[in-house]
């Protein structure tokens, strides 16, 4: 992994800053975003496309309600042999839970895209995400779609970005370049997610384009390997969303092929990407005020360390006390002992960025100001040594604030 | 069951006020509760004396990390046989991950209060509440514990559930009587508990007196099976204690014996008072405005419906719509498709208390006026039919609100 992929205090988001992030950083891919009508004044329509057939993949959420357009991707998907042309996405709506008519919704969507587009609808795949359970308004899709279409720019990235946000107060872009001996490609992506965000999932919506060419099963892998490592690695609010999708289309303009024994590298690139985008989801978290990395090491295996940090990341208690800047050690180590997985509190080490607030054999002497002064920054590095094995993980998450009730108590109304 | 079991919307609150509640309203046993020192100005020593060698069983927390009194009582428990003359409660104080000085701390409260009751130690059970990590002042317990013993009385019941709080906002007692061809006997108790609460566990601290005759083993048994259908089935936030514990003693002074035939009248009893006071746990659960009641029918078993009933209870989501009072049924459907458990969403039906939200098929037309002001209320049952089978489950859990994020922002400092 290069520097970038380690846990890093560097604002990730200054990477939103270049001009070239997104999905049509990489060369062949053209992107839209505009306003349709579902929601009251946001953007709410996003198209990306690819200038030829491109590889696809993806991953959907492992909850058991899945949303209409989750139901017809994976079928596109699996009817083209992993290959996409394009993907539409709307905000403001998530077309779950409805039903006959909203699977009919998407095709229609498909089915109006593949048409303007020229490519088979199975060459498309579509996302929504927004509220559950309110039918789908595809006519105004259907009536934006054209406008949607003549729009499609290199510079339609950013607006494809800010179209698939829901509360989410910021866009969220990433991009990597690979050099090669051949020549470089290039891996961008966007990203979106605020709440019903947790982890072991293919978390909340992510698109990703690349110029390199890939096989539909090397890419699948690298996706999956990618995802369990970012997108699977954060947790918000601990709710499972209908609509999760995370996809990658491969187009090839760069004319640099990724065989086997280039697969490595395509995976690091996009595990980047996808880190980035994930670390800006935990930190653009419902009402978040701070970005908080939870590394455990110390496990008797990976698995046992994955199993405490996500069960310390999910803790109301700790993403209180981390809001309120309150150095209560005691809940993180009761949260890691009700992981699931043996531990030995008295061998336990507990840190905030450099600041050790528990040392072996509960030894707890640190400067309650300087511990506040780390928790009041805006992003911290929680460090739990269990002192069992060699079992290490890492996971972000975010504080628990009055901006998560605020928005919440009347998403709906 | 007596009606009184049945999910009801009556307040269980009124049961506080007769006079014969909690601990001390069984025959045979005495209580203080007074102020020690540990807490600035509230109670935070509870004693509760038998008058003769009681039958004795506990539960305890599931945490791996074991406060240091969970520990003690456990020995006790196993040396005693089974046996008890009394239970020391502090608050303020969790003596847990205090090491070595947290365990001596827990023995010298035990050996003191067992010489001033001059009865063998073993036979005293001793817990802790309040914050983790910190030594427990067993000087000041040591120091108030004479002056507990000399104000134990029948009328200290009341002052043992005060000393036991720590975040609640009220008392939490209960009491039955239970008409056997005999005679009559009692099973009172006390607890607290409304952070760190989550189920599938002996959740926070609750402790049962009865005069009734019961055996170890009889009483261990029937305690087990009434804390699965009582404490086990509530969520606040989903942290587990490092303290949690679940005692009874049975003193046997009404001269009744329960016997393998009279248990499961004992134990409907026991089950009972341990509902009431779980109830009056989520009730009273941190920040919470509201008790909910999640009611899930329908299941393909009894275990899937608990895990559908667990999974949508512990949603921030859903907690955080109820708050609002916004009939989000789109939250519900999607907590219970990641429960893990095979759901047809299609099926589901969905109510709050009377008004149908959610038909079968996705239909749902119902007067959000009506839904906002049944979600307006202090007490709510939601109703989720699952439409596979005929498992069933109850669950209590609260909302979450800004008074949550009050309360935990700052717990410690």
């Amino acid at each position: 992994m290069d520097e970038s992929l380690k846990v890093s205090l560097r604002p990730v988001r200054r990477k939103q800053k270049t001009p070239t992030s997104g999905v049509t950083a990489a060369r062949g891919f053209l992107a839209s975003g505009l306003h349709c009508g579902i929601r009251r004044d946001r953007a709410d329509l996003a198209l990306v496309t690819s200038d030829r057939p491109a590889s696809a993949a993806a991953v959907f959420t492992t909850n058991r309600v899945q949303a209409a357009p989750i139901l017809l991707s994976r079928e596109n998907l699996r009817i083209s042999g992993g290959h996409a042309r394009a993907i539409v996405v709307n905000s403001g709506n998530a077309n779950a839970c409805t039903g006959e008519p909203g699977l009919l919704a998407a095709r229609r969507t498909v089915d109006e895209t593949a048409r303007l587009l020229e490519v088979p609808p199975e060459q498309i795949l579509v996302a929504s995400t927004g509220v559950i359970g309110v039918p789908l308004p595809v006519s105004r899709i259907v009536a934006a779609l054209p406008r949607a279409v003549s729009s499609l720019s290199p510079a339609g990235g950013r607006s494809a970005a800010e179209a698939i946000l829901t509360t989410d107060t910021r866009t969220k872009l990433s991009a990597r370049t690979v050099r090669t001996s051949c020549g470089t490609y290039v891996v961008g992506a966007m990203a979106k997610g605020s709440g019903m965000i947790h982890p072991n999932m293919a978390t909340t919506l992510a698109f990703v384009t690349t110029d390199a060419a890939v096989s539909p099963a090397i890419l699948q892998r690298s996706l999956e390997r990618a995802v369990e490592v970012s997108f699977n690695r954060i947790t918000v609010d601990g709710d499972t969303s209908t609509n999760d999708m995370v996809a990658v289309l491969a187009g090839g303009a760069s004319g640099i092929g990724v065989c086997e024994g280039g697969a490595p590298l395509f995976e690091e690139a996009l595990t980047g990407v996808l880190t980035d985008l994930a670390k800006e989801v935990a930190r653009d978290g419902e009402g978040a005020t701070k970005l908080v990395t939870i590394e455990v090491s110390g496990a008797a295996c990976d698995a046992d360390a994955l199993q405490v940090a996500r069960t310390v990341a999910r803790s109301l208690l700790v993403k209180t006390a981390i809001h309120g800047a309150d150095a209560n050690w005691g809940r993180i180590v009761a949260a890691a002992g009700s992981a699931g997985v043996d531990v030995a509190p008295e061998a336990m080490k507990i840190s905030f960025d450099h600041v050790e607030v528990l040392s072996p054999g509960y030894v707890s002497s640190f400067s309650e100001e300087e511990a506040r002064r780390v928790l009041e920054k805006e992003e911290i590095t929680v460090r739990i040594e269990l002192g069992k094995g060699s079992g290490r993980s890492v996971l972000w998450t975010c504080d628990l604030g009055h901006g998560y009730i605020d928005i919440n108590a009347s998403y709906r109304t």
